[in-house]
């Protein structure tokens, strides 16, 4: 699948067990015979020995560099330590840089890669179902800051993304469910037909068939792809990205990257986002289908129940910090109907009174 | 003058003393009326308040923040610092970063621009002549690394850069020299016409008619200009930029970025790469030309003395650890003619050999 944006275009691959194609591809692309592979301690002892071995039966020269797993590690420090270990070996203009594990790891290896030697090609080999269907796509790469996730950051294009299935049957429940929340993100987003197939455990998903399991990641990346190529820079309809992800990144913030992955807190972000929705111009039947899924995949929707046992002008503060605030006003992705985003704008004053209009309810469920 | 870079072009303004309009200028560039100025403590004296009261009085919301001056601080610890402010303050995508300083100052702001909040809009103040000519094109921005200069660094371009002759007279002698260094190189790389204007003192060039400052200033930005307009990201003709550059970096990493300025060494690295290229295929009296305008501007030309005062194996491991290092080979810029640049290849040990077949002539001169 193509991602088109002019010169820096590049491909999605989706394969079900394609090892032997994926070293062919990478040392096309190893334009000096160098690679560089960055993963976690996690994705290491998983997957790193055959795709070395099979670098290395190429002639490659490859080395590795393992961080420690976690959202918690997705800082300037991580990337600090890669740069000394990558030009202590010996980093060159010419080598690759290949991202191999989830969402962090191509988040802090693509950031690397972006800015060592102004500017080194890279590969991802996302190997969850999130940065499978969301990071590999769209060339955002960064890491977090003390006041906020992915403040600091740059576009850079990878030169290709490789989705294998075969990743994901390593996966525990909790990080496989964790990417559906993602691509029911993507299916409000341009593909509505996608959330009844979305309507069962994670798990079952990821045992179906390969054809259908892949059939589900490619329409998700289909959906992100089309929005990135409309707008790389996120000056207009990729904003609709962030749709469920502004209360999302609050949540994660405040709760200290630990209490829920990046996809539990979307799933919260969304159903709140939907109910909002819902009280506006959302059709009952959408919102309803949304909540289904999330639900069916056995995710935790009761989003006032986390915001209630946090301390609501933290909260705010956080809301107000996320940099899709513009001149004062936050900018929150709500839909009309799938397909169909809004932008509404409100100034911290306003979230408070939204959030605190929505809060009641606690026993009336 | 235009930098032509299709959708990021920018324009570089020369003027003498029009802080006037340079206010103007950012109140239209500063989409979201927020302007952070990034500035160093030699800088911040003489020229902060001039330009603080010139925002403020349009009614702009200003903060400024003073890094420690010195290459020696062009690092990653800086850049963070910076984001710790900058975040801190309430930085916003469309707060517009301001760099008010030499090259270092230029390089840092313009890393941290290009790499918070996925990439914030600047504006790049030069007040050197170094950073007037040379660093104010092309848009790459970075700090040092350990094992060598601008490792880390990335391509981000300015919406427009502002070259004021106003800001050249508080700079000391040393400073002021420094920049027409660069000067000189611009001149074989496009404009030899340029070379005989710089054969005087560089205090007599500062102290001359400000048109005819201005006139230097402009030819050497447009050779820059025409040569990075072809080349954005250093794939092909950029690298001729890089002339006198390989041994300039090598000798200011050996001697810790503190016996000699930037523009020192490139001095040095020109002296010693035309001298090279004299012996190949250079016409004498272009080689004459440009150590006459080395010369005659005031700078230790004599590479010779550094070299030896120097480890020669520590050299050629800078040498060989530069950036455009490409499969085990040092691309060497070397003039065959004004204008005329052959790229020569040579590893390691070639280096080793071509250096040492130099060197002697100690006693020769």
């Amino acid at each position: 699948m193509a991602i088109n944006l002019g010169e820096r275009s590049y491909a999605v691959h989706f394969r079900a067990d394609g090892l032997k194609e994926l070293s062919e591809r990478i040392d096309v692309a190893a334009r000096a015979r160098r690679v560089a592979i960055i993963t976690d301690e996690n994705v290491a002892p998983l997957h790193l020995m055959p795709l070395l071995s099979g670098l290395n039966a190429r002639g490659l020269s490859v080395t590795s560099c393992q961080i420690r797993p976690g959202e918690a590690e997705k800082h300037l420090g991580t990337v600090s330590a890669l740069y000394d270990g990558l030009l202590g070996w010996g980093m060159q203009r010419g080598t690759l840089i290949v991202a191999l594990g989830g969402g962090v790891v191509g988040d802090i290896a693509g950031f690397v890669a972006g800015t060592l030697l102004r500017g080194i090609a890279w590969v991802g080999i996302p190997t969850t179902v999130l940065s499978q269907v969301d990071s590999s796509v769209g060339g955002k790469v960064g890491v977090n800051h003390a006041s906020g996730k992915n403040l600091i950051g740059l576009f850079h294009q990878p030169t290709f993304v490789w989705v294998d299935t075969a990743y994901l049957r390593t996966l525990p429940t909790r990080e496989a469910r964790a990417g559906f929340a993602e691509v029911v993100k993507h299916a409000i987003l341009g593909d509505e037909p996608l959330l009844p197939m979305l309507t069962r455990p994670a798990p079952d998903l990821l045992s179906a068939e390969p054809e259908v399991l892949l059939e589900i990641l490619k329409r998700a990346v289909r959906v992100k792809a089309d929005i990135v190529a409309r707008d790389e820079h996120e000056s207009g309809p990729r904003m609709a990205l962030n749709l469920g992800h502004t209360l999302a990144h609050a949540l994660e913030a405040e709760t200290g990257y630990s209490a829920m992955n990046h996809g539990e807190a979307v799933a919260l972000g969304l159903s709140f986002v939907i109910e909002w929705a819902a009280s506006r111009e959302l059709p009952r039947t959408t919102a309803d289908a949304v909540l289904a899924a999330l639900k069916g995949l056995g995710f935790d929707i009761d989003w006032r129940a986390w915001v209630n046992r946090l301390n609501l002008e933290h909260l705010l503060d956080r809301i107000d910090a996320d940099k899709k605030n513009v001149q004062g006003e936050v900018h929150w992705i709500v839909p009309r109907g799938a397909g169909d985003m809004e932008i509404v704008k409100l100034t911290k004053a306003a979230c408070r009174q939204m959030l605190a209009g929505m809060l009641p309810k606690r026993t009336g469920e």
